[in-house]
């Protein structure tokens, strides 16, 4: 690989030094002048009729400036369905439902105002569970839809999934269940909106996806009126973001609104408790699949069905099994492919993207159940997982074209460091457990564009700022894009400023989601500082009467290849440049987007340009009396193409893990009758400081062809197959599988119990 | 001329509804987080050595931050001259002379912390005469310089001025002398300091010139041992700028030390009688002023030597005697020009740019004379004018190439709308009088670049944010730019969001001066939305199976040039080109830097690329028994070439005639022995509301080639021939001449005494 300078350094997060000394300002720092404070009402049943609501008393509460309620608004849908309204008029759907919103001089004003207002209700037939969701009879969540089910087509066939089953020696066949957990933003949802007297709106808010936010709320602004008004959305430091933020919800709508109609900017900032309710979930999942293999432990089919919990309204969560159908069809060699999943409306919390987007759940059950293949076939799970792994070159049943692929040296990597030999199948109480990933590492294109957009302009001392697309979301892309582009105009990285996080300055990006933003943004960056770098090389072939493909920028000089000492220093070439009549200064821009595909109607094609690997270990105790599992030890390996920066690489990966050791151990959104039971961390189990997970992570690179200096993405997966290593390793050390998410203590002395009494 | 849409339009300032409205955030409104509050002590002398200064009272006040003198920092010089530092060290050379300077948590503590610092001085002789500064033996006010000449060659010789003298059938040769006079700008100077943790500091400001006080605060940082700093400049919503922020100051610096030194943000805002005494003025002169005429009336030669009095430091004011060349060698058609000028030091304060940079004073003499010149010869003032009128073509004695000129156009414009030849020397104590103008219309190349750059994104709707150098002043660049583009692009203005007043998003721009904003930064922006709407033809081209250069982009279509029928909307071509794999999006950018030249050795060269032409004519009723002048009809007429906005254009024209009546009739800072003896409001008499002038302003279109759809400047010319001209109404009046500003009520009385004794 090309030796560099700034790329591959361990540089700390540039945003670091304001976050811990406090100087950032959140969404919850922020305060406008003339501002005021806007709070929602939410329904009291999780199916019912608005018969009457009264907001008489709370109008005339001193101190509240409007009162809303969804008789009143024209009737707007957002949601990628466009099954939602921001207030809900005629009927509620969930307890999530916002049914009235007050804006006031203070927060206190605002929530004694919510409680003024009087909901009369009628209650309806409710449905919690999907699968009676399904059922002939069962009460419809949108009559409109004449049914629960909605139609979205999620089917996948590659091969002959039958055929293959029938000439199968080993077929496995069981039911996994995934349940709701949450994001747990320390920073929770929040927004400012705030209109100038030209009806522009500026949205301070701290969404994923400011572009598409934009877009989502010029629209809106038309359907109430102003169709010329502009929309800014400026980001403000985001304390956490995970998937919760990739849409435009009520809130920020119910913001807009309040806005309109008090004429000041009005700020909605959830309270935990709102943040536990309100907030979009993963996906819960009930997951059937059977695989199959031959005596030599070669994989010949995966048939899989899925019911997901649709909840009551739609947003980017019922469109996981776009992502699912990823380590479906792509993780190990499967001949023969066959998915189909539905989605199912309820009267639940509705659900969203969330770090893997599907994936975990995915992952979750093949390699939970590969174990299980593996055990039916005798052949040691690491070695089975060896015979089947993906390699480069490969072109996968979906229509993946891997490139880079560093799959087996992952694998390998975590069962030299995890002593797999020494220690599978040979500890009481003990046991290793291992399991892979794939995810898109090269961008996705989810939407109809996967680009990003850079702009640079440099001073007349070389110090440059960058536009970018893409937003900083406490991920470290901002210090990952200035290293690329102080790697290619060979400057130090202090001469970087990086400007995001505001539409009106930076250009368009699609958001922070598919682990794309190293990748996308990187090489948009990249190819930004390239066309500058062209300027600069121009500009300076002509002082040194050279062939500008002879020089090279390096060390802020321009040398001729090879002849390092006859150089010209980059600040006379820039004054030179732009101190002279009709002189100029150096700008440029790039927009990058991947050349891949969006998936046709079978869901076939090259989703990404790239594909990252991974493979990730575990060795655990538990104890059979309490069920309780400990830890001992965590493996990662991934293939990352390239490391632009390890130190934050390994933050990714250290955050991932722990997100998904949560996943796996201990998180759970718990609904009784579509009621979160327990919204606060007391009784929500995420872990924490003391539950730190001993992780080693281990750093694959593969130098990838289309990635920006080789690099592809890391985002998502160190969450992705944390589960199921899990499960696999509690298999090893006590011999139960637990088939649904969490494996909590009590699920464990309960299969112990079983497991004993079977024997 | 070409037929525009939205160029030409009167279209209100875009910052307005946020001015009048009070939404609009001056520095006077910003409050950063823990931001301190900063103040400076001044010298009790005009002259005088620090003997000693206490400040450890100061320190121990309880809530003081920070307190510095001049002894504790690094001989960081600055200014034009770098004869200036942020806090005096050994001695002061004027009452503005700053000594210490503290940082307290409010601005009543800062006071009392001033207030108790002791300073002994030890008095030294002093001169505020600037010809008596230039005789053998006069105190020294910088003892290094050697002289209190500074050593600036200000002369410009075109012919043979003694020939032409000897060869003159009339000369009038006589003294003028101007004063100083005031910026008066409703917000008073300020900015804030504020370092963040890496050690960059941003600063809020209201200069003129973002980028070069950036340059000013980068080699003040590296002089404090800051090299890799950066320096960001944010200009706040600026509440009038008329040149005195043309500069960096002393209390920016001292700001800067301040948060440095505490750590924290730190404010410094003057109060009115601190904007009175601190801040730069107007140069007085004293011109010694000679010119000639053939019988017929044509101009043979102007011969004019000036004292300027620089005060104790030295600002763009000593360099005002380039700009006071433009009117003496190009003003009127004079074959021989000799122009001699001296800058000389003295205790008062310093001078800086003002309105018109030093034309005024030039002006004012050249006209004034032409009066007494046309009177000895027998000539109509207005005839003489016309006789010696400027025309397209000329190449002028200094250099200047004039291309569109409309100089005889004016003339004849201002004589018809005042009746010149029905009023002029017939009525009884009301008279006429008239003065013409050249100013720089196409940039002014001062510095080593002139140029101005611009970036342009446009979304998908097709709606722009242009990122301009060009700063909003109030003269509203804002709003002109968006018309310039939105034309070019074939948008309406609302499409269009202007993006300036920063530093880190806005490219590089010379400054706020010389009319220069509207040519070079309407061209920049013109330049970029070329290159945008490029790529947008191109694009189109495809699609419509057309040649680009045949394409239209008109009212968000494109088509084909005479056949709008075949059309393609602009939205189209946008997302065709935006979603699809490897899309892309518009963006382009843009620096125009005019062919102007620096000017000679000899201060000979094209210094603009067009010269903006005017007439003022005035009618004045003059009371012989108070001496009060009253305006009773004033004509502007001005040759624009292209007025972008006319509403605009003629506020300009407003703005700079009553500027200029103030200055010829009333408003004076009187200075005694160097001390501010009027500062404030009351007993600085510039013209308020109820001294409205009743203005006519005639525009006259040349359609200029180099300009921005053929426009020139028009910022400065206003303020430029109003003292003339009312001088000469006077004269018509009541037959005394008043060589002195201002033309007080005093002096008129006392001229009419001498006159009725000498008669």
């Amino acid at each position: 690989m090309e030796e560099l300078q700034v790329v591959g350094q361990r540089i700390p997060k540039r945003d670091a030094l304001d976050k811990v000394t406090g100087r950032a300002r959140y969404i919850q720092d922020m305060k406008l002048p003339g501002m005021l404070y806007g709070k929602i009402l939410y329904s009291k049943y999780p199916h019912a009729t608005i018969v009457r609501i009264d907001t008489s008393k709370a109008e005339k509460l001193p101190g509240v400036r409007a009162v809303l309620t969804g008789e009143q608004l024209p009737p707007v849908k957002f949601g990628f369905y466009k099954d939602n309204t921001p207030l809900k008029a005629g009927k509620v759907r969930s307890y999530r439902d916002e049914v009235a919103a007050v804006a006031a001089v203070d927060p206190l004003t605002a929530q004694e105002a919510l409680d003024l207002i009087e909901v009369t209700y009628s209650p309806l037939p409710t449905v919690f569970d999907p699968e009676e969701a399904l059922q002939e009879g069962a009460p419809l969540i949108h009559e409109a839809h004449k049914s629960n089910l909605l139609k979205l087509p999620w089917k996948l066939i590659c091969g002959d999934v039958e055929e293959a089953r029938k000439a199968s020696d080993f077929v496995a066949q069981d039911r996994y269940q995934v349940t709701w957990v949450t994001h747990c933003c320390l920073g929770t949802s929040g927004c400012i909106a705030d209109f100038d007297l030209r009806q522009n709106l500026t949205m301070y808010s701290n969404t994923q996806i400011p572009s598409l936010a934009q877009k989502d709320y010029l629209e809106f602004l038309k359907a109430l009126g102003l169709p010329d008004s502009r929309v800014r959305i400026i980001q403000t430091f985001i304390g956490g973001a995970f998937g919760s933020k990739l849409d435009t919800y009520a809130y920020e709508y119910i913001a807009i609104l309040l806005a309109r109609a008090a004429r000041k900017p009005v700020k909605i900032l959830f309270d935990r408790k709102e943040e536990f309710q309100a907030t979009s979930t993963r996906q819960p999942a009930i997951i059937d699949i059977a695989q199959g293999c031959t005596k030599e432990g070669r994989l010949t089919f995966r048939d899989m069905t899925m019911i997901l919990d649709n909840g009551a309204y739609t947003s980017w969560g019922a469109t996981t099994p776009s992502v699912m159908m990823m380590p479906i069809s792509s993780l190990y060699k499967v001949p023969n492919i066959r998915y189909i999943a539905k989605c199912v409306y309820t009267n639940n919390t509705y659900s969203q993207a969330m770090r893997g987007y599907g994936n975990p759940q995915a992952t979750f059950a093949i390699e939970s159940q590969l174990d299980v293949l593996a055990g039916q076939a005798g052949i040691d799970p690491y070695e089975f997982r060896l015979i089947n792994g993906n390699t480069p070159g490969e072109n996968t049943p979906q229509g993946f074209k891997i490139t880079s692929c560093g799959h087996r040296d992952c694998l390998e990597a975590v069962a030299r460091e995890l002593d797999w030999q020494g220690k599978r199948g040979k500890q009481k109480n003990r046991g290793v457990g291992i399991a892979s990933l794939i995810h898109v590492g090269g961008g996705a294109r989810v939407y109809k564009s996967d680009g990003c957009g850079t702009m640079i302009k440099m001073d007349d001392y070389g110090r440059v700022d960058v536009f970018t697309g893409a937003s900083e979301i406490g991920q470290g892309s901002e210090t990952v894009i200035a290293q690329i582009v102080a790697e290619e105009l060979g400057l130090g990285i202090e001469a970087v400023n990086i400007i995001n996080n505001d539409t009106d300055v930076c250009p368009w990006d699609v958001g922070v989601h598919a682990s794309r933003t190293t990748f996308v943004a990187g090489n948009s960056a990249r190819g930004a500082a390239r066309k500058v770098k062209d300027q600069i090389l121009e500009i300076a072939a002509k002082e040194m009467e050279a062939n500008p493909a002879d020089l090279v920028l390096k060390d802020r000089k321009v040398f001729v290849k090879g002849s390092p000492d006859r150089s010209l220093s980059l600040e006379k070439v820039l004054r030179k440049a732009h101190y002279s009549p009709q002189g100029t200064m150096i700008m440029g821009d790039y927009f990058y987007d991947p050349l891949n595909d969006n998936l046709d109607r079978e869901f076939k094609g090259n989703m990404s340009m790239a594909y990252a690997y991974g493979a990730h270990g575990v060795e655990v105790e538990v104890d059979p009396e309490t069920g309780k599992v400990k830890i001992l030890n965590y493996v990662a390996a991934h293939d990352v193409g390239r490391a632009i920066n390890p130190l934050l690489l390994e933050g990714q990966v250290y955050g991932g893990i722990t997100m998904g050791a949560g996943y796996a151990l201990s998180e759970q959104l718990i609904l009784h009758k579509g009621e979160v039971m327990n919204p606060n961390f007391r009784d929500y189990k995420m872990l924490t400081a003391k539950d730190k997970v001993p992780i080693k992570a281990i750093v694959v690179e593969t130098d990838d062809p289309a990635g920006p200096f080789g690099a592809k993405g890391i985002g998502e997966p160190g969450c992705v197959p944390t589960a199921p290593a899990i499960a696999n390793a509690v298999f090893d050390a006590v011999g139960v599988r637990i088939r649904d998410l969490p494996i909590t203590p009590e699920k464990i002395v309960a299969a112990l119990k079983q497991k004993k009494q079977e024997a």
